[in-house]
C-alpha cells in the first residue's frame, strides 16, 4: 500500500486522458523521486496559471490567452473563410501543416443525440452570429469523419444555406503513404467517389 | 501556434516518463478544456504537497509520509527477511502480490559503470546498516534481471557473505501464461538451469 498522498497523487494522474493505473503510477514516482522541489513548484504552478489565464476566445472559441486570440486578430490571415473544427487540438493540427490562412470555428464537440448532446451545447450559434457581416465567402466543415462528425458537418451545412456562403467539407480518401490494400471498405469508397482529373 | 502559457503546460507533461509531445499535448487541452478550476487546483496542489510531504523511509529508503515507513514499523510484518529491489514502484509490485509479508530495502538504481552510477550512488551502505543486529536472516535479491541488476545483486551479495544471512535470487524463467516458443533465449536457458523437481 502507498501512503494516502502518494495514492491521491497517482489517482491525479490517472484521470488524464491516456494515462492508466501503471502510467500514473510510473509519472508519480518520476515526480517524488527524480524531480526537484523547484521543478515540481513549476509544474504546480503553470497548471494553475494556465487555468486561470486561458480562456475561449469571444470569436472562435478557440483557447486563448488574449482577446480576441491571435489568429482572429491577426491582420495577415484571411477573414473570408472559416474552418469549423471539432476541438483545440484539430486547430493546432491544421496551424502545423502551414498551409492553411483563414479563419478558424472550435465547436468543442460534436452533435450527439445519444450522449444528449444537442446544438445548444455546441458553439453553433457563435459560429452563425459571424455570419451575419457578409465577410465569411466560404466555411469549410473540417469536423472529424466520424458519424458524429459527419452528422454535425451535414447539420450546419442546412444552417448555413439562408447565408451567401459556400460550404465545403475536407476531402476524405486514401492518406498519403499507406497502402491501398490495407485501406478500409468506407474509406476506399469515399476515396473513388473522390476522384478527380488528373 | 499556441499561447505561450499553453505550451509551457504542454512542455511540463512531456517532461515525464512515457509522455510524447502528442500525449502532453491532450493531457494540457484536457486539462483547459475539460476539468474545473477546481480539480487543476487539487491537481496542482497534490504535487507541491505529496513533494513536500514524501520523504525517504530512514530504515528500508522507500517512498513514506511517515518516518519510519508503515511496512518497516509493521509488527505483523517478518523481519527476519528483507526483500532488496531497485524502485518503490518494485515495492508496489511486490505488495501488490499480498505473498510476500517480509521487510523490503529500495537500492534507487542499480550499478552502472557506464553512467558512472558507483556503489556510493545507491542506498548499499544503508542496506548494510540493517544487518548488523542479527535480526535478518535472508536477503532477497529482487533487483531487475538486466545486465546491471544482475550485476547488483552478485556485487551486493558479496559484500553480505561475512554476514551470517542466507542470500537469495528470485526466479527467472518462463512468465506464467506466456508460449513457450516465444521466450527469449536466455530466458529458456535460465527456465532450463532453474527447473525444480515435481
Amino acid at each position: 500500500m502507498h501512503a494516502a498522498i502518494i495514492e491521491n497523487l497517482i489517482e491525479k494522474f490517472e484521470q488524464l486522458p491516456g494515462i492508466g493505473r501503471k502510467s500514473a503510477e510510473r509519472i508519480a514516482f518520476h515526480i517524488l523521486e527524480h524531480m526537484s522541489p523547484d521543478e515540481a513548484a513549476a509544474m504546480s504552478a503553470c497548471i494553475t496559471e494556465a487555468k486561470s489565464q486561458i480562456s475561449l476566445c469571444p470569436v472562435c472559441q478557440n483557447l486563448t490567452d488574449c482577446a480576441p486570440c491571435k489568429i482572429c486578430s491577426s491582420s495577415k490571415r484571411d477573414a473570408s473563410v472559416i474552418c469549423v473544427v471539432e476541438s483545440p487540438e484539430d486547430v493546432s493540427a491544421i496551424e502545423a501543416t502551414n498551409e492553411y490562412n483563414g479563419l478558424y470555428h472550435v465547436l468543442h464537440g460534436s452533435l450527439s443525440p445519444m450522449d444528449g448532446i444537442t446544438p445548444d451545447d455546441i458553439k453553433i450559434n457563435e459560429l452563425l452570429l459571424r455570419l451575419s457581416d457578409g465577410t465569411v465567402k466560404e466555411v469549410i466543415m473540417a469536423t472529424n469523419p466520424t458519424v458524429n462528425g459527419t452528422a454535425t458537418a451535414v447539420y450546419i451545412s442546412k444552417l448555413l444555406s439562408p447565408f451567401e456562403v459556400k460550404v465545403t467539407r475536407i476531402a476524405h480518401g486514401i492518406p498519403i503513404g499507406s497502402d491501398l490494400e490495407y485501406a478500409d471498405k468506407i474509406t476506399l469508397i469515399k476515396a473513388l467517389e473522390g476522384r478527380q482529373t488528373m
